[in-house]
């Protein structure tokens, strides 16, 4: 199926997932779906291989525990979502799809094919199964960590099996919806492209580059700026789940990796007689390109790329502070489309870079002089 | 000199830049400097190559223009600051140095130690020369991008030549001092280390990475999420600018990235046989070294690495209501550390993932809760 970009995704009516809905793998995921789905009054049942993440899931209210409920007879449910670590998606999905003849069985794990061909060479129902990948990771795990709005307004990808019914697909589109989530169908092969150049790949640069700075001495770290702090903010993120994500993305992500490999050998190279004749000119080039591909990244709202324009006010690091600036600027009735704090190492004062739409950018910034805000221009 | 954290800074009486001061090269950084002296009634001079840059500078009020005043005696400078180019920091610091035989000079090229040789292979006079790297650049260029408060509690390095003066090493920190900076003591080689790994290597991984995304389809780039907006932000910056920083810096740098080569080489060989023995321990390994790495970047403040709370509230994307938010959690006497707003592909609503000191956070969400506000965990 082609994919459709989420503001090609039309409105919908109410979308309704009808309980009872198994959901296996109580982690941050399972856990948040839980939660959404008991928000909209869903009757939802948890497993998990960990008696604890089980409990917790439960106490967290998230669903009813299948472990405590073992007396009763945990009914048959008409969805099961798989939200198990990817290594062990498809015997958990094939063996889901087995036990509930009758059931919708999703599963969620960030990596697709892997799990489309585990589960396609246990020899499974594939009419009944859908692969999904909702895009809401968080740095951190477990169903502590959950929380019901995780997916709200962040991107849900579907995947056809090839042989999905249209009912297997309409309820993995309507969990989403559901969710709060916007949905974008591909095929599993097109997620895992496309998810090894968005998400993989920058999680392999950010620790990459993290990894340098281990034996950096403190005080030269605090001389370090937003830019570092942007770009190694999600090394910060769980080696135990990236291996699996890794491994199992491992085609895709290694062909984006021999593309960075080829570049940076010809910086290496450039960069080791940078008197060479041609040498300054490779290096502009790598930077060029740089900016030609972060020009290509949509601004908020999916929308296309939109240059915002930046007006830099000085505030101080006092409670209040930056609320009273964004208050005046909701008076003043101009839009925040962004907002970036710079951290000030040593002295309690910040800068507050707000970005608008560049017609608005004028009026904002007198109206906040009048005020008396001290706009850095 | 040994070097010293910003924090170890001792608070320093009223420090006094003394006028007339000569600022050599107009762009963001001398006219920066002249807008700040400026606006503390200091008496500055401009000097540019370009007759346009020089002009404007004086238009936007960075100081007088020298070409414009050429009929008046232009007066002798008790301070030199040279602001041009780092590839022709060192002639021209080495001819200020002759010019004004009574002056200090100093530069604020990025890179330190190619502009300290340079100066020294030209005979010229070591004792009135400091070379400074004041650490505030920003995306955008040029005298129109000046600000007087660029400098505003950011980092100022100060090199001392080896056999500068106490009283240029002084006119080198009231400089920094009168402009808000805080001021580090480092030797060019150690400066030269420190910017090639906090600096200079996450722009060169930022634009490798970014330069990745040239021929993604837009439609893959719209499930784009923050982590690769933070990871590729950078990658904006001028070309032009870098190839000169990276050029008179590529010793360090490529130190550095013969690091990132060998991990990646260790990376892309292990992800081509993804199941063989030690593959997984390899990539936990990596990401490990990445959550090292970036654990020990310090927090706001310069300090070191705190680990604040987050709490994360539901914003409708409309004028004021983030104000709205920070306004009452000023009212509630939490004190906003840090603030992030998350992007929302396709929907308008946003995530506001607000930082706090752990033993706020659990009064901060229950009084914000009390107010109405749909907190997310």
């Amino acid at each position: 199926m082609a994919a459709r970009t989420p503001g090609a995704e039309p409105a919908t009516p109410p979308a309704a997932t009808e309980g009872p809905v198994l959901v296996v793998g109580a982690g941050l995921l399972g856990a948040s779906i839980g939660l959404g789905l008991r928000h909209l009054g869903v009757e939802v049942w948890l497993q998990d291989a960990s008696p604890t993440a089980e409990a917790v899931a439960e106490d967290i209210g998230a669903g009813r525990s299948c472990r405590a409920a073992a007396e009763d007879r945990v009914p048959e449910p008409g969805l099961v979502v798989v939200a198990v670590p990817p290594d062990v998606a498809a015997e958990t999905v094939a063996r889901a799809l087995e036990e509930h003849p009758a059931a919708v069985v999703l599963d969620v794990a960030s990596v697709k094919e892997a799990v489309l061909e585990g589960v396609r060479a246990r020899g499974a129902d594939l009419t009944r199964y859908v692969g999904t990948h909702p895009m809401a990771g968080r740095e951190r795990s477990g169903p502590v960590a959950a929380r019901g709005e995780l997916f709200t307004s962040m991107p849900w990808v579907v995947c056809d099996s090839g042989s999905s019914s249209p009912a297997a697909l309409a309820a993995a589109r309507h969990l989403a919806v559901d969710l709060g989530a916007t949905v974008t169908f591909m095929d599993a092969r097109e997620h895992d492209a496309t998810v090894a150049l968005i998400s993989h790949l920058p999680q392999v640069m950010s620790s990459l580059l993290a990894s340098r700075l281990q034996e950096t001495p403190l005080h030269h770290l605090s001389l370090a700026g937003q830019g570092l702090r942007d770009t190694t903010r999600i090394a910060a993120s769980d080696p135990g789940l990236w291996v699996q994500i890794l491994a199992a993305n491992a085609g895709p992500v290694v062909a984006a990796l021999h593309g960075v490999r080829e570049d940076l050998d010809r910086l290496i190279a450039t960069l080791e007689a940078p008197r060479a004749p041609g040498a300054r000119l490779d290096i502009a080039q790598l930077m060029a390109e740089g900016n030609a591909g972060r020009a290509r990244i949509p601004g908020k709202h999916g929308g296309a790329p939109r240059a915002f324009e930046t007006v830099t006010v000085l505030v101080g690091d006092v409670p209040g502070q930056l609320a009273r600036l964004l208050a005046e600027i909701g008076e003043i009735g101009v839009n925040l489309e962004d907002l970036r704090l710079e951290h000030s190492p040593g002295q309690p004062v910040g800068l507050a870079e707000v970005s608008v739409l560049p017609h608005r950018r004028k009026e904002l910034i007198e109206a906040l002089q009048e005020r008396g805000w001290k706009v850095v221009q």
